[in-house]
C-alpha cells in the first residue's frame, strides 16, 4: 500500500546519498533504492531508511518518487525499465526528476507517466557536493503548479532556494543555461589563467583584480585555486559539465538560437575529456589549454 | 621650476575628470590639461585646478604626470607630440600611465622615457565612472618598486585597492586580462539570456539561480538587467572594451598563447560594434546575437 507520507528515493550516488538523507533529517520516511544495493543499505544503517529490492517496490511503498541518476537513460530504466518505479506507482502519484537531462527527454517522461495519471516535476538542483550535505541546494522546479505545492515540503528539506520556474522542461532548461554559463566563465578563467603564466604575471594579483572588478564570477571563487594548482579532485566531474553543455547546444539548436561561447567551450571540455580527464573536476578544462 | 608634489594630469574624460578631482580632494596640487580646454575650466573652477594650455606647461610645474587619454597614440601625442610633456619633464620626473594600452606600447613608451632618466608606470584602473568618483578604483602598476612608492599617495587618493603587481607592462596585462575575462562572461550572458528569452523562461528564475550558484558573475550584477532591458547608456563603451580585448589577444599571440574563448568573444564585439553600438555599453553585446 502506498503512503502519501512516504517517499521513494532512486540513486543514492554523491548527489543523491546526501539528499535523501536530508530528507530523513526533515523526518520524512525514504524508501531508498541505489543499483548497487550494499550502498543503500549502509546509508539505511546509518540514516534510519528503508532499502527496497527495486525501484517498483520502493514505488510501491510510496506517493512520490524522487529520481537522482546520471542522465535521461539512467531515468527511463529506473521509471520504465524491468521493475520499473512506474509499475508501483498508481494515478495520483508523483515523478520528480532531480537529475540534470536534457528538457526533451524530460517531456517524453512527462508525457508518459501522465497517460497513468501520474504527475512530473523536472527539478534539478545546482550546488555541489557540500551543498547537498547542507541542504543548501538550489532547486529550480518545472510542472504543474499543484505539483509543485506537493513537492514543496520535500524540495525545501533538500535546498535553500526553491523555486516553481514555469511548466514543465523549464527546470532542466534554467539548469542546462546555468551550468553552461559556468562551464564557459570557468574556461575563460582557465585561458586567463595560462596566459598570465606564460606571461610570468603575479597571479596573486591577477585574481586579486579580478575578484574586485569586472573579472569577478563565482567560477573565479570556486576554481581559481584548483586550477592554478592543478588539483582536479572532482567535486563537479568535467565529463558531466560536458554532458550539459551538449543538452544545452541541442536545445538551443531545437529553439534556433546560436551560444557561440559555449560552442567553443565545449571543443575544451571535448578535448580535455579526450585527453583523459573527464573524470576529474571541470577544473581540469585548464589541462585543454596547456601547451 | 617643478614642484615634486603637484602632480599634472592630462585628460579630463569620464574617468580622468572624476579622478582628478579626487586628487584636489586628497589635498594634491593638480595641473591639469585637456584636448578640450572648456572642460578643464570647467572642472578647475569646481575643483580649483589649475589649467595649462599644453602638456608641457602642465608637465613643467609638476614632479609626475599622470596620463589617462584613450589608447597608446594618445599617449603618445601628449607625451611626445608637439609641446608633449617630455618637454616639461625633467630627469628625476615620473610618467604615470592610468589609460589602458597594450603592454608592448607602455614599455616602448617606458623605454623611450628612461633615456631621459624619467620613471614610467603603467597603472591602468579597473571600475567605471562611479567607482571612480567614489574613488574606489581598482589600481594594478606595473614598474620599478621606487617609482610606485612615490606614486602609492596619488594612487591612493584615487583608487581602494592599489597593487604593485610587477615589472613595467604587467600592469597592462593584468588590466587586460581582466578586461577580457569580463567581456567573455558579458557575452556568455548575453547568449543565455537571448536563448532563455527565445524558450520564453523566466528570467527572474534564471537570473536567481545564476546568482545563488555556479553561473554568478559581476557581469550578471552589473549588465544582466540593461541587457534584458537593451538599454545601453554606456559606463564602459563596446568601443572600448573591443579595444581591450583586441590588445590582449594582441599580446597573447606574442606569448605563444591561445585565447578561444577571447577570440569567439572578439567576434561577437566586432559585429555588435559594425551594428553601431560601439558608442553603446559594451552589454550591447547582447544585440551581436539577436535574429
Amino acid at each position: 500500500m502506498s503512503d502519501p507520507a512516504r517517499v521513494a528515493f532512486l540513486g543514492l550516488g554523491i548527489m543523491g546519498s546526501r539528499m535523501a538523507a536530508n530528507l530523513t533529517r526533515a523526518g520524512v520516511d525514504v524508501v531508498a533504492w541505489n543499483r548497487t544495493r550494499a550502498r543503500a543499505e549502509e546509508l539505511a544503517d546509518e540514516h534510519g531508511m528503508i532499502v527496497a529490492a527495486t525501484p517498483a517496490e520502493a514505488a510501491e511503498a510510496a506517493g512520490a518518487v524522487i529520481t537522482m541518476v546520471v542522465d535521461s537513460p539512467q531515468v527511463e530504466e529506473v521509471l520504465f525499465g524491468p521493475s520499473g518505479a512506474a509499475d508501483g506507482l498508481s494515478a495520483g502519484g508523483l515523478v520528480i526528476d532531480m537529475t540534470t537531462i536534457a528538457p526533451t527527454a524530460s517531456r517524453r517522461l512527462a508525457e508518459r507517466l501522465a497517460r497513468d495519471g501520474i504527475g512530473f516535476l523536472d527539478a534539478p538542483v545546482t550546488g555541489s557536493a557540500p551543498r547537498a550535505e547542507d541542504a543548501t541546494l538550489t532547486i529550480m522546479a518545472g510542472g504543474a503548479a499543484e505539483h509543485f505545492e506537493r513537492a514543496k515540503p520535500l524540495l525545501e528539506a533538500m535546498g535553500r532556494l526553491v523555486l516553481h520556474v514555469g511548466p514543465q522542461g523549464h527546470g532542466s532548461m534554467i539548469k542546462l543555461l546555468n551550468n553552461t554559463v559556468a562551464a564557459v566563465n570557468a574556461a575563460a578563467l582557465a585561458e586567463a589563467l595560462t596566459m598570465a603564466e606564460t606571461a610570468e604575471l603575479d597571479l596573486d594579483a591577477l585574481t586579486a583584480v579580478m575578484s574586485a572588478g569586472s573579472g569577478g564570477s563565482t567560477m573565479l571563487d570556486l576554481k581559481g585555486g584548483p586550477m592554478r594548482e592543478r588539483s582536479f579532485e572532482p567535486l563537479f566531474k568535467l565529463d558531466h559539465m560536458l554532458k550539459d553543455v551538449r543538452h544545452c547546444l541541442a536545445e538551443a539548436r531545437a529553439l534556433g538560437a546560436t551560444l557561440p561561447l559555449a560552442t567553443r567551450a565545449e571543443e575544451l571540455y571535448a578535448k580535455a575529456a579526450a585527453g583523459g580527464r573527464g573524470e576529474e573536476d571541470f577544473a581540469a578544462v585548464i589541462e585543454a589549454l596547456d601547451k
